[in-house]
């Protein structure tokens, strides 16, 4: 199958590549780098990016931006950042990939763990996740051709430690290994308006 | 106590009131009717609604508007105004809320069925009550002074079923007793970073 990962670069975005790269034929999109770019907030540029792609059976993203910061920091600005960007970008690869995928096809989202087992300064991302998870349950009902769409849901990452551990104080990491499972059983199952959680 | 009530002259608004208003002072605000107006969208019109209204001890929103369209109709300004306006906008009344809200006050703000039991066009509306459940679950862990925050999910109410009832088949309405109840809860309770469901 022909498969869009889009966020390809990052480590959920690697954890998928690991797991579906060898049985399917991967396009890596990022928004500077990999084969192809696209900006996800862009309805247009996400249009161009499946243009340049032709036909495929799926699409996942492992993309999105969000504000973090103290709640009482949050201006409309640093708010909306998350709503227009992680929801309106990833729902956009929907939208515009309603018309384009192959019948039968599937859209993977990516939410996390937030709005599940908040943190301090997560409440955007939170919102976002929230988001999400409405969003592939009621997009579910009305999707054509056959075509599922489910959103993951995972928490810290092993690899991303290093990094974020800090910011997650006794979150247990998840592998990337069972994070690539999650994505597996989204584009190559059968399941659809599901939030996909891996903890 | 003294309560804000955002959207008083909706159904929720009203069931609200009708629960509420025996035993406290209740200032009823709206975008076109109220003793108040404010345009939630807009973080200043925010403040300068809390301003007017002087010290309270809790706000409560029963207001927010979404598009209702056809998954495959959506294009981003549709899809955006649910994020912009149900969810900003009634985010912009915690944050806006923070600084001026009574010590132990609270706030309670209105999602919807739809993101837990979807219907033909609700997409929109899906995708904002996810966002609030995110919201205030996060939120409720960094709100100062023991403020809290709640979200009522309720159902669709008996008085909303002649102009609604034909958009959601087989929904068993829900009393607007038992939903003005579940305000109460919120408002005169302890609980917080809850999603109240009424169905």
């Amino acid at each position: 199958m022909k498969i869009i990962i889009v966020g390809a670069e990052g480590d959920i975005g690697k954890a998928v590549c690991d797991e579906l790269g060898p049985r399917h034929d991967i396009i890596k999109v990022g928004r500077s780098r990999g084969d192809i770019r696209v900006d996800m907030a862009d309805r247009v540029s996400v249009e161009a990016m499946y243009a340049k792609c032709g036909n495929v059976g799926a699409v996942v993203s492992t993309a999105g931006d969000v504000h973090f910061g103290p709640l009482g920091d949050y201006i409309e600005e640093t708010f909306m950042l998350g709503l227009r960007h992680k929801v309106m970008g990833q729902v956009n690869l929907v939208l515009a990939g309603l018309g384009v995928l192959n019948d039968g096809g599937s859209v993977t989202l990516t939410s996390g763990v937030l709005d599940r087992d908040p943190i301090r300064m997560g409440t955007g991302a939170a919102t976002a996740n929230g988001a999400l998870g409405g969003f592939v349950r009621s997009a579910a009902v009305e999707m054509p051709r056959g075509l599922r769409i489910n959103v993951v849901s995972p928490g810290l990452l092993d690899v991303s430690v290093p990094r974020y551990g800090e910011w997650f104080p006794g979150h247990e990491p998840v592998s990337s290994k069972r994070v690539g499972l999650a994505y597996a059983k989204s584009v190559e199952g059968v399941i659809t308006g599901q939030v996909i959680i891996v903890e």
